[in-house]
């Protein structure tokens, strides 16, 4: 049987087997808890500082900068929650009604979205910057935006869903001559592109280890000296205050192993990945139907993605895809089965296309013969499925069965022994 | 050389074999996005959901009711605030004022007070109920600390410093008479005491994995149906929309292998510590100046714990214990070098002991000899240290640089290759 083709690595990625051996240790050997004064836990303290320096090293930042969390959704809430802290905390206590407005764009992630909207129906105001059709904000929308009572700014540093490749150097640039905070969601950026904190000058950067091939499970927020964030989880003062709760220390060595691999092989396995990546574009765009979504090459190195006339929903191509061997998306993992058209391919200025929509992601596991294979593939799939759904126009918006049908997949259970 | 005598299982414990063994194919080989919709999607959703059902089975909850989490501190962290956000969302769109007031024990997890007082520091009353010298909360003194605005009780079920359990059922019975939803922190309890969520009749239970050989990183929320507790994080909608975030498989697999081991040895395990640990409390009893905290009978089957007169700092005794290849703590992991005294011990009415405190804490993996060897060592340890501190008087609270000492330990070097 044919081994998968796993091109779904904006969801997820393998573990690689340089952070797998960093873990390895830490579970059933050195596993002592980082902050008993035995030698285990001296041990395990070290292991953490080591990981925070590595991480640190390789997003140019200071190690007292970084601080480890369970992921990039957390990361990702923590900075809005820091920011809004300070402000809640005043107008609650009546000392004060403070400043409560902040900015986003619309293709943020739902990490960043909601969060936002929690705030909205709490009081605060957030204004949305609309992209262009790429998904790019342009610094002076982001300029006109900014108001005195502005608390934050979250701008993504390279989008989900259509890879597009923020300018958040010239974001931050404007945030910080006008004195307000500027975070970005860097999930989909770290280990993929260069990431130099300092050079970008933001205040706060989320990333997420199981992106870059470290385990699921762990992240972490960059917060630029002085500022110490206020902590969303409070307990036993872990990470210097900032995020309680005994250290995951396995999942931290895991993720500074992997984004210093991937740090390390950036710059050849970007030049490679790329040109496999443009190798799918171009054979995918030859298909009659077939539109990029995104920017052509300010685009994440491993990164395809499409519109597709004249189906239905992306799941039942994705359903396709999977009978051959082949794991795909449709944009946002969380959103896979989800009857809502994706909130990014909207805010991009798509109409119908958004429910048809495909995804193809690289790593460095994956060949040139399975690019091949895909593009093999592809144009039956599209051809098959157009048939089947016996589409007048490609106006279509009506969703059938296939998206229940999407849905029983995911809860029926998986065929049991399945490995990528 | 010596294999270190672990004896600090309530700061962390070794992963069991059986826990690895069902986390490691997740990292490499299945290592889907559970969102996914191909088969490696859904192999990873099935992973995640047998290890809900495993876990709620354990915890003889509804699968529906279990949600997993980073850990045992986000899960207090989430219990209370979700039990926070609706009168402060209610409060700040002016639509009420709604009641403001929460119940606590003395001798809570920092986990719980802190983002209590975080409430406190907005506006929240915080009534905080003594206990007896035990660490037992009477039914009579919550029954009487809950008001009409009270929105939430939280009691630990065993306390992590002095081991007492707590009587959950009977606490929560009176939450469930006065209608207040009622919180227990089971993070030391939960696959070390039998926990029947039914029995106890609790509206939410927080667990850690690394509490019972499962990995870091990783916990869960009971939350009883109908109540869907409002989220701590907020994102792509994951865990039912609950908990945002990849969910981290893993994890959530590692925990359930763990719950089901543990639960499944329970009875014989807990025989074989209680026995253990009354032989360790036994023969420190002969010690003179060595007391012991907590109840006698109603503690955590693997938990002893100790006040000692004549010695500074328990920092000191424990880099004895140390140097003699014993692992154990004063208390709490979170404070271990803190130059504050441990709240616990103070609240349970202690003076000048919480300095000079021992916890020895066992697990299925010390054997007997290890108890002989702690107890043959202990003695001198002490005398040593009560020679060398020459304290005319057992009042002293004077710290010296051992407290200091004991930080530096932190911050230095582990030798390198340390394991437990």
């Amino acid at each position: 049987m044919r081994k998968p083709v796993y091109m779904d690595n904006s969801a997820t990625t393998r573990c690689s087997d340089a952070s797998m051996a960093s873990m390895t240790p830490l579970f059933a050997e050195s596993y002592g808890n980082p902050s008993a004064l035995y030698d285990g836990g001296r041990a395990a303290f070290k292991a953490l500082e080591d990981a925070r320096a590595s991480v640190a090293a390789s997003l140019g930042a200071l190690k007292s900068e970084i601080f480890f969390t369970s992921g990039g959704t957390e990361s990702d809430n923590w900075a809005i929650a820091s920011a809004a802290e300070a402000a809640e905390a005043a107008l609650l206590s009546g000392k004060g009604a403070g400043g409560r407005h902040m900015v986003c764009s619309a293709v943020e992630h739902s990490a960043v979205l909601r969060p936002l909207q929690r705030l909205e129906r709490r009081g605060w105001e957030v204004t949305v910057l609309e992209t262009d059709r790429t998904g790019a904000v342009s610094a002076e929308s982001l300029e006109e935006a900014i108001r005195p009572d502005t608390k934050l700014v979250s701008v993504m540093a390279a989008n989900n869903v259509v890879g597009t490749l923020q300018d958040v150097k010239s974001l931050a640039g404007v945030c910080r001559r006008r004195r307000v905070l500027f975070h970005t969601d860097a999930v989909q950026a770290a280990g993929h592109v260069k990431i130099d904190v300092r050079d970008w000058d933001a205040d706060m950067v989320s990333v997420s280890a199981h992106k870059f091939h470290g385990p699921k499970g762990v992240g972490a927020l960059f917060s630029k000296v002085p500022r110490r964030p206020d902590p969303l989880v409070l307990g036993g003062g872990q990470e210097r205050g900032g995020r309680s709760g005994t250290e995951n220390v396995p999942g931290a060595v895991g993720m500074a192993a992997a984004l210093a691999e991937a740090t390390a092989n950036m710059e050849r396995d970007a030049a490679r990945l790329k040109s496999m990546r443009d190798r799918l574009i171009e054979g995918a765009l030859k298909i009659p139907g077939v539109l990029l979504t995104g920017d052509p090459t300010r685009r994440l190195p491993g990164h395809a993605s499409f519109v597709i006339e004249g189906i239905r929903h992306s799941a039942y191509l994705i359903g396709m895809l999977n009978e051959r061997g082949v794991c795909a998306s449709s944009g946002s993992a969380c959103t896979a089965a989800s009857k809502e058209a994706d909130h990014v391919l909207q805010a991009l200025g798509y109409g119908w296309e958004p429910f048809a929509s495909l995804r193809l992601t690289l790593s460095v596991y994956n060949t040139e013969e399975e690019a091949s294979y895909v593009l093999e593939i592809l144009p039956d799939c599209i051809s098959e499925l157009r048939r089947r759904d016996s589409l007048g126009s490609t106006g279509a918006r009506v969703l059938g069965d296939g998206e229940a049908a999407a849905k029983e997949r995911l809860r029926t259970a998986g065929k049991g022994g399945w490995k990528v």
